[in-house]
C-alpha cells in the first residue's frame, strides 16, 4: 500500500512537462496510464469517459497541421483572450505544436452536454498524470483540444480517429519522457483554504 | 518514491464511501488531504481553486437543513432528472443527508464562469480522494452542492462560510472513516479506449 507520505511526495513533485524527448514510451506503460484513468470515479459510475490514445507520429503530425490551420484561418477579434491571439499569430507564421514535442497524446471525451462530462474526464486525467509520473514519464494537460473541439477540421480529424458524433473533447494529456531539467515543487500561493 | 504498481493498486482499490463513522478524522490528516488538493495542477498555474473545509458538526447540521429546505420547496416538474425528483420527494418527507453521515466535507469553488473552474477543482478533488485513501479514510464526491449551488439559501450559507460573491461551487468531497464492508475494485465495463 502507498503511504500518505510517499503519495504526498508524488503529488507535490509532479510538474507539468513542457519539453519531451521524441522517443515513444513502451506500450505497456501507456496502457497502465490509461487504466489508471479508467479507474477514476465517474458520476453515478456511468463510465462514459472515452480515451483516444494517439501514438502514430504520422497522425500526430496531421493533428498539428489541422490545429495550426484552425488558428491560421481565424480572424483576430477585439476581446479575444490574449493566449488565443498569441496562438493565432504563431499559426499564421508557421506550424504550432501545442504538445511540446510529446510523442503520445491521450484525448479524453464524454457525452456532449452531460453534466459530469468535464469532471469525470478531469479526474481521469489527474489519475493519468500521477500514474505517468510513477512510470518516470512527464505529462502536460493540453487545453487547446477542448477549447477548439468544435472547429470543423479538428472535429473531422477526431471523428476519423474514433470520436462518436454525440461526444465532445473534454481534455487532453501530452505524454513522454521528460526533456527538461528537474524542477522543485512550485509553492502554492493561491488555492486558499477556509476551515469552518 | 511510489512505484507504478503500488500507485495503480491505490487507484484501482479506491471506492466511493457511502457510509461513514461519526468520528472526525484528525485535523492533520484533513490538512494533508487539502494540501494534496492544493498541489493539483491548474490552468496556467492560476491556483484559483478555493477549499472550504467544514468540520463543525453544528454547521454540517445547518447545511443539511438548508439543502433539505431547498428541495422540499421545489415543485416537481415534468422532464426533471429522476434523481432530482427522488431528492425532492425525500426532502418533502424529512431531512436528507447527501453526505452519507460524513463528519467532514470539503467544498471546492472557483471563479464563476472561468473556463478552467470545473477541471481545476476536479483535479484537486481527485488528488484529495487518493490522499484520503492513503490516510485510511473514505471519501465520496458529492455533486449536489454544485448542482444546487445557486439556490439562494445554499448560496447564503456558503457566503457566510467564506465563499466570495464571484465564485461558484464546483464540487465537494464527503470525508471520514469508512463504515461499510471492504469491497473489491469495480470492473470497468465502460470507459472505452481507442488506440490510433
Amino acid at each position: 500500500m502507498v503511504s500518505q507520505k510517499d503519495l504526498f511526495e508524488l503529488i507535490k513533485s509532479r510538474r507539468s512537462t513542457r519539453s519531451f524527448k521524441a522517443e515513444l514510451p513502451p506500450r505497456d506503460a501507456l496502457e497502465r496510464i490509461v487504466e489508471a484513468g479508467r479507474y477514476a470515479p465517474s458520476g453515478n459510475n456511468n463510465q462514459t469517459t472515452r480515451f483516444i490514445v494517439i501514438t502514430s507520429q504520422e497522425k500526430l503530425g496531421e493533428l498539428r497541421q489541422v490545429l495550426t490551420g484552425v488558428w491560421a484561418n481565424m480572424p483576430i477579434k477585439e476581446g479575444m483572450p490574449p493566449p488565443l491571439v498569441g496562438l493565432i499569430q504563431k499559426a499564421k507564421a508557421g506550424p504550432v505544436d501545442v504538445n511540446y514535442g510529446a510523442p503520445a497524446l491521450i484525448i479524453t471525451a464524454n457525452k456532449r452536454g452531460y453534466v459530469n462530462a468535464l469532471p469525470d474526464c478531469s479526474c481521469a486525467l489527474m489519475n493519468m498524470m500521477l500514474m505517468a509520473q510513477s512510470e518516470g514519464l512527464g505529462g502536460c494537460w493540453i487545453n487547446q483540444y477542448r477549447l477548439m473541439g468544435d472547429a470543423p477540421p479538428l472535429r473531422r480529424f477526431m471523428e476519423e480517429a474514433g470520436l462518436p458524433e454525440d461526444e465532445e473533447i473534454c481534455g487532453a494529456l501530452a505524454l513522454g519522457y521528460i526533456d527538461q531539467p528537474a524542477s522543485e515543487p512550485l509553492p502554492r500561493k493561491g488555492n486558499p483554504v477556509v476551515y469552518v
